[in-house]
């Protein structure tokens, strides 16, 4: 084994960080082991250096991140401070100071990750990030690499716990939204602003790197459609069940049916009970992917927390550093065949639409004749008189977002085939302009099927 | 893009390599573009070359695999025959004439994979093998790559595709073992002679190479605990379905509570049906991974089957081809912690133990007694008169297995605490002892607690 060590460089040093710096300190024998040389790790980057930081050697403490970068007998440097700026200054100066690095940034590698992949390239350094999608979950690498000779076809994931956690809460105790969300907030899964997760902010990045990887074609932030999960009832919830499904919010990265272009996108939708993902519970991740040879694999872990954050950056660490003996990168990034997005319009899925109508004859046959006026074709529709009382209490339920009124009104379930979204939103746009229908009441996607 | 193509020589061409074929011919242009190199098949070694083989080349066909190997200019070499001699030698002659290799050969990675691991190291080329544990599913990679700066502690998989599917059966009809294996056998998923699978050997050798990768240590098939499924009953799954479990065939590597061994062992066991791996149907796989940082991991998908193991393979030949373009080689054997691998009396577990006992006081305390003696704690103990009739049918089956004879008899269903399996078996081996005890029906791990 080599005995002179090679230098670790940490920007930011909060729950992530100050994991790495404990397993790089109480696991060093067994890391230097596995890379073929000790590990030092050589400053930490914070901007208050005066906090207490327990197991972090105080010594190693600055707060000037870019002369640390610029130290040029830094082999690697682990970022794990998140945002764009000045973390992006900070990694091309770090490829260009002759440093490897290791990211756990999920926003800048789906805002800019190309350029930062060409800057890695051009300064013969690695760039990994691992620990961006998915926490401890093996992903990237097995996508990138295990996967290297198959063809995605499809990426279906759970990749926020807070939002699983609020949909598992909702499920499991038919609480409402803001009831699931204060649970998961008072239990520290959400933030004290939790627009990055419920509105798929987090999520949106995380498809743009697995869609980038998965199909060999650049992906931004801005490429990939996105809903929130603000608008979901305890009505959808159960509605959901009735079906033989759960609400679920997922990160959906697919190949078109020609094969000639890709989508991404985020956003709530009913899968069935019987698909690996209806299972994953609390604040756990899933990754769910279709490959031509592989067939339907999947991978489950924990998406988040210092812990298994760090053990994907460590990972990470080592493969950068036995690179760096060897004097070789690894995998970079493959964008070759530079498939165009497309637009949500040109996603092919299914619709489960909730109206409130007037509870007269006829109005079914219209509704019907919208549906085909825009090629839509339904699978099933359930209809449920309001006045009539009793029986189907859930169907009822699915009329809660539109009140209750007196005097003939009706809640019509609808599941349509699979159609273009484009066409399908088509279809409900001009539902609400019937006189029969007196308010869409929830509209959500049916996938995994 | 380099234009000189990377030569790769198949060795074997059933049901894997046919499809690794296919692959490299219609997938040719994706997988130069992902290589940085075009890939050409230089030749294929099968021991019946006029076999009609759909898409593979005729002129390729040849019956002399270490001509073939002994080239010179092949740059990888994947082998699909599968056994010890003579693929080991042709494998070593690769290495000695300068190719990587690929392969699928769980049984000589299991018997022999260290000397395998020095021989590529010492000619500079590598050895790949991620299609020998569970088909598909990233595994290998993910345990020596992304998990190198964890510390794994256990892996408890679903290795085996025909054991999972009888169980699986057994399960859903209430099948017996004999009637599933012959689904089983109709159905492909088991072949004539299934003793590989059903034996546990096969999956003996997968948890030989998966002990070995996770702990960094050297493990043979030789060091791995085996029982076969063969003598599981329908009375075994109804009773574990009472008390919320279901029976899976397990390899289980386990690091020791003082870390200071480890063991591999393949038995059926009884595992929780909250646990993640209790849903796995059919002929799937999936590993449960858990490590110190990372937490609880599941990797899921077919285990088996000509495309699956081709994507693992051919994932394995992208990196090889990788390697050789950058003049490098990836990451080797691990076996720096050189760990001892302790005798399965060591291993610390749990009984479900059924007994078919003389009905009549004082029983349970003499069964009790013998477990006191032996240091085992019991957990629970469910008692059930044969006499009364009636009452708890799925109790009464459990003694299937001594049949039912007149004049007061019982059954007692003891479940056990953790203890080590030496003082488990030999609390049986006293129990059986006993005048009152007429026979031991079954006796099954509890497991994924």
């Amino acid at each position: 084994m080599r005995t002179r060590p090679l230098k670790v460089a940490l920007l930011g040093c909060g729950v992530v960080g100050s994991e790495v710096t404990r397993i790089l300190t109480t696991q060093a024998d067994d890391l230097a082991a596995r890379i073929g040389a000790p590990v030092e790790l050589a400053g930490i980057a914070v901007r208050r250096p005066h906090r207490v930081r327990e197991g972090v050697p105080a010594e190693l403490l600055t707060t000037d991140a870019t002369a640390l970068v610029k130290r040029g007998d830094i082999d690697v440097v682990v970022e794990v401070i998140g945002g764009i700026e000045p973390v992006r200054t900070l990694i091309t100066t770090a490829f260009e100071h002759g440093a490897s690095v290791v990211s756990a940034n999920k926003a800048l590698l789906a805002a800019d990750g190309a350029n930062l992949h060409a800057r890695a390239v051009e300064n013969g350094v690695d760039l990994y990030y691992e620990a961006a999608v998915a926490g401890a979950i093996p992903l990237i690498r097995p996508l990138r690499e295990s996967l290297a000779g198959d063809k995605v076809n499809r990426v279906l994931g759970i990749v926020n716990g807070t939002t699983n956690f609020i949909l598992d809460k909702m499920d499991s105790t038919g609480a409402g939204y803001s009831e699931a969300l204060d649970e998961a907030t008072a239990l520290g899964y959400a933030e004290a602003d939790p627009t990055a997760d419920v509105e798929g902010f987090d999520a949106a990045a995380k498809a743009a790197i697995l869609a980038g990887i998965a199909f060999h074609t650049r992906v931004t932030i801005d490429d990939v459609h996105r809903e929130g999960l603000t608008e979901v009832t305890a009505g959808d919830i159960a509605s959901a069940r009735k079906m033989g499904c759960i609400v679920k919010m997922l990160a959906i990265c697919e190949r078109s049916a020609d094969g000639r272009s890709v989508t991404a996108r985020v956003h709530p939708a009913m899968i069935p009970l019987s698909h690996p993902l209806a299972s994953v519970r609390e604040a756990y991740n899933a990754v769910f992917v279709e490959a031509e040879a592989a067939g339907r694999l999947m991978f489950y872990g924990r998406g988040a927390g210092g812990a298994p954050t760090a053990s994907a950056v460590l990972g990470d660490l080592v493969a950068a550093c036995r690179n760096k003996l060897a004097a070789t990168t690894g995998a970079g990034e493959s964008a070759y065949a530079q498939l165009p997005v497309s637009p949500m319009g040109d996603v092919v899925t299914r619709y489960h639409i909730s109206l409130d109508v007037a509870d007269k004859p006829g109005v079914l046959a219209q509704v019907a004749t919208v549906f085909a006026e825009h090629g839509v074709s339904i699978d099933t529709v359930r209809q449920q008189s309001r006045n009539q009382g009793g029986g189907d209490e859930g169907a009822v339920e699915q009329g809660a977002g539109g009140g209750r009124r007196e005097g003939g009104e009706a809640s019509l379930v609808v599941v349509t085939h699979r159609a273009q979204d484009a066409a399908l939103s088509a279809t409900v746009s001009s539902l609400r302009k019937l006189d029969t229908v007196r308010g869409v009441a929830s509209i959500m996607r049916v996938e995994g099927e």
